[in-house]
């Protein structure tokens, strides 16, 4: 069993990013702290990050065989790509929507949200914590040959 | 320590009402199951679902002591309460706002989040597993002396 | 046969509050004449009245095993409620909206109807005419087996 | 005592177009139907349908001595005609709107009606039974020596 | 001569919630404050708060024979309640609206304020000093059979 | 030398409609009037009235030889119909739009005026004063060769 | 196997009116040209102008038995008939709508296009070769017995 | 009898700012024709030109006696002055608005006219003849003891 | 101790300008009224009226040393003048905007309070009584070396 | 004589992404049939799939010699990419839009077409027909010397 | 040589207002270093500052022969004064607006710019150094008989 | 002391794309002007275009530990990209935002610049002097060890 998550834009510098949003934590740490996590939970995770849409677009439209789920926060992107929304339509395994920042309590553009509505479901502003309970539901949901 | 998990106005319907949207599980399995976890985790969780913005509004007002976060699911009030809003905002811990349907996905006038930019976090479109999920963060992070 | 006739807030005052808009007949002579018609056509009709959102939803959400359709004034919460259009939306039985002026001719914040997308029908404007008449429609398609 | 019924565009289809919306009596069955309760209420009933604007204008600038009163469904011109509106402002005797379908519940254009302000009442959603029910409250009124 | 001081919901925490906002004066404080000053004016002042709409709807609808006017902090309800603006309009006496903050340099959100068009005046941004300015307003134009 | 005067929909009304706002001549008179002045500046009159889109649309594409202007009261169309506007922009003489009435002060509806980008240009509010000013600079532009 | 080509308001006057947005060709050279292109395709081509929305809604309501497709130019209706879009859904055969000119080029309100919607497909800024494409398709489909 | 012109913002430099819109005559020799015009209709005619809103302000509040009508040509202020709207309405006598250019024809800020809903009547795109238009119409229902 | 008060345009014909709007208090008795209540409590009240925005701006930027608030009716430019609201900003002591009528309760573009946001407070519809109820604010907040 | 085709972001997942509103056939075998039609019309043509913008621009800005027309779907770029606009109007020959879907009947925010204003044409909703259509008419224009 | 810098309303308390936003330069000093400037360029700069519109109006209307550019920071008038467009249309010189702060990133109404499209370019947010920079490509543009 | 240089895309085209809009210089003489006038400076230019917006990220990401400034024309990215936002939030040093055009005065949509409130300050519609004042003023402010 086998989880993609995948990182937008500019989340390459988390920890150096505007860390009173962001948090202190580094991509590497983070994608770390996935990776154990899905250990525990009997899965694989794969980690990929990215500022350029067009990868992005690729790399979702081949998800490989033994993949139970999507983990996806599409950053800048979230606001302004019908592309990308398309390409999650295109996935044929849950994708979850992850924001580590309240993008609600932020510029009023930042409201406007192109990915949610094609996704199983968002978590914003939980920081690291919301990755890890996204990775918790598409397992869990994996194993109970549930959605 | 002790969660305070709030169902606002219809909640009381679940598994009765439009189970395509929301499932079949009962309002009182989702709370036992809520309970159990929060055993799992060494929280307390109460749980409390009204009709009445009032009741919830003098709810959100007397956190008891060792209440260390509130999982709030506003219900309609997310659209148009600022009440609601204005109460969360006097709570002295984390709030999850949490919603079992994917909200972006249905009809624009629930896009409209007034609750969500006071709350430390929000979880959409993922069932009781979004209820779950925060009672997680709240727990650790309480444990972890952190937010 | 039974009908649930439900009046929304303010409308205990009718017969003194604007009665240029809404007339000079009381809230208890138009249950009178409700319930006489109602006898005519061989239907129970129960009147209710409050100004507290939480007892209409609570009401709606308990509709007798006998009752075959409702008659719904939601006065000012129309524009506002998506708690009570939520619980609209939960009632096995035809919902009539029933608005005693012609809401299309006043305020523009009059226009925004949340509570009719999910009714079965509307009438507007004729007073305690449109009450009658959403009576009328719901016996007789209660009687033929009918909606 | 005369009603003058006005049906407007794609009327004369009732039965055939999308019945999954408008039902499957036809425009003459439905005429019929107003005639006869017409009768019973000691009315005199004129049916009128037209795809061009211009002869409802015409129709509804030369209203019969005796009539008292105008059942209108404005169809698709609802949202789009200032004549048609400005038309009705001229009648002395009151008109009310009469929708088969539910337009609230409809494509968001459909919210916007131009011509319920200016009449005495607006009846949606009810099929059939909207006209009747507006008819009676023609007559009913006109009895009465009222509105 | 009676005039009656409404607070609306969350009025109760005053001095707690948001004290850079709000001010450190408790709402028995501020009370207190105005009765004084209704004495020194030659009248009594009640004083209500009440976190439910219901509630407040009711106690408009039910003014004393002696009160000559009302203060009314509506709250959150300000921006979202067509029910108590309603129920204002049905006052005998003169209402004026009575916020602690200046809500113009809050949210936009805050700057819809539906009860103020129906309010004879309304006082914005100065704190306690705005409940006594409104009660003065009250006093002296209910002592001068003005208004 | 030919002036062609074109009125919309329901001004065959006029002197019986809303008198308060559009006066007491009626469209005989006005013609008349207009006709008389015509004469005095040398200059035949043809008056045209239609409730017909179609027929306006007819008459605006044979604009005979000798027409030197045209004035047009689109009437309701004014604010609805792109066919009129692409109608006048084929017409080879200038057109100078006319309402009787202040349509500024009117509803906001009557402030979008889909005719008037097109036209020469526009008088508001004069009464019978604003076509015969209108005849006037047509006239006097065409004696001058001008426009 | 028949086409009908239907044009809306104006456009008997192609070839005279804005010829640097339209052309030069006539109505009457183009349906030449329609017929003919049809008479290789194996259709037979009507042809049907008018400048009154209720021939047009009359004429899209009695299409003949053997047609297997409409080819639509609402001309300036596209934006402003609620009633031709709700004729354009009574039609049984696919509908192809067709506009000589690029309406997205040009002023901001040709953008709302209430009848592509419920077409099968749009074709824009082409001129001739549009209607020529959109027969070709219509014909192709008709004796594929596709679509 | 008098007549008081007033010429708004940047009206000083007509003939030379943009002739294309506003045409070769400067405000010198437009104003001479409105005083011969004035003359032949036995009325004096006072012109007044300032770029200071605040010196119109005045003007327009200290109408003399003998005067019987306004005309103003609000240039600039015309979208963006509710002090100069507040103080037409305070003009005892007829105040008719002109613009030389068609103001519905340029830049869309120009279509919000806050001046034109407290005038008489308002003229918009027959330059000079606008002028001679309104001086026209307030001394023919100056003399006619009319309006 | 001293306190501005700041007329906007068109105040000067307070008394005159629209009384059932404005009352028949003119602006001298007004201001009476004012620097009598001002020796009350301790304060010269110097009034100051002007049609010239520039003339405000000045007096705005000029306070003296001795002034301790000022009291500031903006009238019309209340929704259109940035160039105020800046000048407000730089006024050091506090600014507690006044105006004579119920603002909320009138046209849609009154508002838009663009000088609100920047001021201490706002009173809105008590006629004089609102400027007594600033001046009050004011002085009794200087007393205290409050605010 | 070459007719390049370029293929937006997600086309290269033709036949399996929502076959429902894209139809069974794969991005290769479309590509195929336009080869096959292009040889028919003396025309080589040359398809360009990508999901990457930056590629698209590229190609875009590179046109060969003997190319003369563009094929171009934009896919989900239509609604957002500016950069993709200012590349069509640098492209020397005609372009022609092709949308596979009738994106009027879609989601309201694909009803924001930035690309459409600077190609020549645009056609939506006929499938692999429209790219066929757009083929002939840039291949019969590009023979006749024309456009 | 000679350039005119125009300061709009509240910029003679540069140094004095919101330092953290407009620095700590006085106007005095801005106009010394921009003369200085000048005199390194060879040009004359004339500096002028004024709180009121028409003055502004009336200097930008009676440019000097010897004026080769205007440096123009309108101040609060840049997002409301169609007046000051229009003045800046009569300029026959190139006219370059300076912000000092940078208005994008204020409150949303700054970012409405009636002058900035009737400029040649627009400079923000770099403080005096957009003066200089302004006041370097006036003089070079003028010097090579450029622009 | 180093400047970078971002040029967005479509720039590479300079020169050759709608010169009547960006004049008739060349990237690379723009680049080789921008390198010359470093020199003067004491500054290494190092200038990079993309019409990648990865790419664009990739750099900002990695800005050289003796760059002191950037100068960014995002070009048709500057309406649509967050992520490039974003990404310049992350720039250690000034970014200066450079348009070669008066983005003011084309359509509407460039009107929409999400980059400005971002940056130090933006340069528009000056050509190749936009950059030239950014690099003068990015050089100057790294001198004076400002900013």
């Amino acid at each position: 069993m086998r989880i993609l998550v995948v990182h937008g834009p500019n989340l390459n510098l988390l920890g150096q990013r505007e860390p009173e949003i962001y948090g202190h934590q580094t991509l590497d740490e983070l994608d770390a702290e996935l990776r154990a996590e899905g250990q525990n939970l009997g899965a694989e995770v794969d980690c990929f990050q990215s500022n350029h849409e067009g990868e992005v677009l690729d790399r979702l439209q081949k998800i490989p065989e033994d993949c139970v789920g999507v983990v996806l926060n599409p950053g800048g992107w979230t606001h302004t790509s019908v592309a990308l929304r398309d390409a999650v339509t295109t996935v044929r395994v849950p994708v979850i929507e992850v924001h580590l920042s309240n993008t609600f309590a932020r510029e009023s553009f930042r409201k406007n949200d192109l990915i949610a509505p094609v996704c199983t479901g968002t978590i914003l502003g939980l920081g690291a914590d919301g990755y890890l309970a996204a990775l918790r539901v598409l397992c869990r949901r994996a194993s109970a040959g549930d959605e």
